[in-house]
């Protein structure tokens, strides 16, 4: 018998309902109506820019660990030093998209009169998009840059086993008539999620995305995520991207690295113990800030209207396809995945919520 | 008849015996002992590090930059803003590897109480290898960021024409009994020498690394670098990744951005304005530094002592081969690749430095 969850698939969800449902959702597991409305912000808003796979779908593991002591549902993110131009964040366990937004506030208050901040997080967990928190401070004419590390899943050149993981990278820069240009990248060729998919439809892979147990390439998805790796982007480049996160966010912090890190997605898990580090740079410290977003508009002019490949009619800036897709969602609704309805439908479930979610679905 | 330079290919030149004769053709040229004593440093230790295209072989644009007005022998960069956090400097069109290593150095200092500090430079040119500056960091207990914008030679995704530059991203972290990390990458999926080369020695290169003039994958390098254009490393990451230098180091500084950018390797080179954006991190600030210290040794044994690869037996940290070709280089010198000496043996022609060079080739 097919999944319930599966007759919604066409039905639409507005962005403030869907967060409306991730509220409740959150505080049935026991979090304060604050962290529960935080939390779901960053979910409902990631599901809005179409980046399903680290939206409202991760209420599944995030209720998991609430309940399993991977996350402390009572627990207050706290910053334990500072200077000018810095803070140091102890999550302490609580919800990641707390702690990270209080510590890419912090780092934009200190920014403001020292031009720029750097907010160190440890003892935090999974925090959903990167780019969220960069956007933060695009929304308050700084730059952001948001970083966490991971449980190890990529390989690195010359190894055959996961090494360190894939380890994002996120900016956001402000612009004038034109659209904050934000960037939210895993330093993986690719995300694991795709190796998934491609297995679970029975697909081989292009190469370069996977090495076998001995550390060969392979298309075949036949044994992974059990044996094999995942590579970095770019080779060495990749690697060593991923490498200068896991010393900002990881090493710098206090935080655990590398194979320190408990993974978040397994039936029991541990505190993580991921850290992330977020970088704010106050425009107006350095150029006024009319003259650069009238800069930002010229050089996104400048990239639009460059010549065209055959086959292209249209180049776009990073974070052009999400802001799109963010304004359609605004406008009619969320059209959510099948995967993610599924997901819903089960933290319906554990919460009570079912008759609730039914209803916001079929109200639209 | 070959060049005379070639009877050398076999010889080895101390790094500090070549760095005299970078230092005594760059006052020929009109500069400063100081800015000749900086500039020297920076291609030589790059040559130390085996970055041959880098290195001193630059010294021939850089004395035509000197010459036809791209650069200004006797101009002096400057400070003309600050903050707790944060320095701009004007170029002036002044040696760039002496205005990078004034900027470095005033982020360095700043950071020492901020926490973190950005240096900001416009009005610049090419300012040789990006991880020199960021090295200069590591070596005073700091994390190093160094990027620069550079005039245009990539295309991006869509697009069919050159659009942005390879924009370098270089970093450098210091490790206790371990070497410095730190990785100096084009966001170009190759080097463009690398290019050129193969069309050189015509034969055909790997897909993924060029379009043709119509936007189409080539493996044909006939028609470049006239028609066709270079690709980012990982497709839209790499775009991503080089959009966010052209706006750290070029849209934020007030230097040049995209097409604005004045080529340097041209017959009769304008100033190129480019612009250069520092950022160091005071390790102190967050963590005990000798703690920090033995988390990356912790972290680097981790990445080393990984499963190997089937015919690997060796992971390398980023800059790692650079350390031991570095420490080879001052054991027992240089072995120079032939096109180094044909530019080095062209610049001692111009300076009258031939016998001076002929001799400290010789001496070895």
């Amino acid at each position: 018998m097919s999944n319930p969850a599966l007759q919604y698939v066409n039905s639409r969800i507005h962005p403030e309902k869907l967060k409306q449902f991730c509220i409740e959702a959150l505080q049935a597991a026991g979090l304060s109506s604050d962290h529960a409305e935080q939390t779901a912000d960053v979910l409902v808003t990631t599901d809005a820019w179409g980046t399903f796979s680290h939206g409202s779908r991760q209420l599944v593991p995030l209720l998991n660990n609430l309940r399993k002591g991977g996350l402390k549902a009572d627990a207050q993110p706290e910053i334990v030093d500072q200077g000018s131009g810095f803070v140091v964040v102890d999550g302490h366990f609580a919800m990641p998209m707390v702690t990270s937004r209080l510590a890419m506030q912090a780092a934009i208050d200190k920014a403001r009169s020292a031009g720029i901040a750097y907010a160190a997080v440890r003892r935090s967990g999974h925090y959903g998009a990167a780019g969220y928190y960069a956007v933060m401070a695009a929304e308050q004419d700084m730059i952001g840059l948001s970083m966490t590390n991971v449980d190890v899943c990529m390989t690195v050149p010359g190894a055959r086993a996961p090494v360190i993981g894939t380890n994002p990278l996120a900016y956001a820069v402000p612009a004038g008539t034109e659209r904050t240009v934000f960037l939210d990248i895993a330093t993986s060729v690719v995300a694991i999620s795709k190796v998934i998919a491609a297995k679970t439809a029975g697909k081989p892979i292009p190469e370069g995305w996977l090495v076998d147990e001995l550390g060969r390439p392979t298309t075949d998805t036949s044994t992974y995520p059990d044996k094999g790796a995942i590579l970095p982007m770019a080779g060495h480049k990749g690697y060593g991207v991923a490498l200068l996160i896991e010393i900002l966010a990881g090493v710098l912090t206090g935080a655990s690295f590398l194979s320190g890190i408990k993974p978040w997605l397994v039936p029991d898990p541990q505190p993580a113990d991921e850290g992330h580090a977020f970088v704010a740079v106050n425009i107006e410290s350095l150029i006024p800030i009319d003259t650069f977003k009238a800069r930002m508009d010229a050089m996104i002019g400048e990239v639009r209207s460059a010549p065209k490949a055959e086959g292209s009619d249209r180049i776009y800036l990073p974070g052009e396809m999400e802001w799109e897709r963010f304004d359609l969602a605004h406008k009619n609704g969320i059209q959510l995945p099948d995967y993610v309805l599924i997901n819903l439908f089960s933290v319906a479930e554990q919460t009570g919520l079912t008759d609730r979610l039914i209803a916001m679905l079929e109200e639209e």
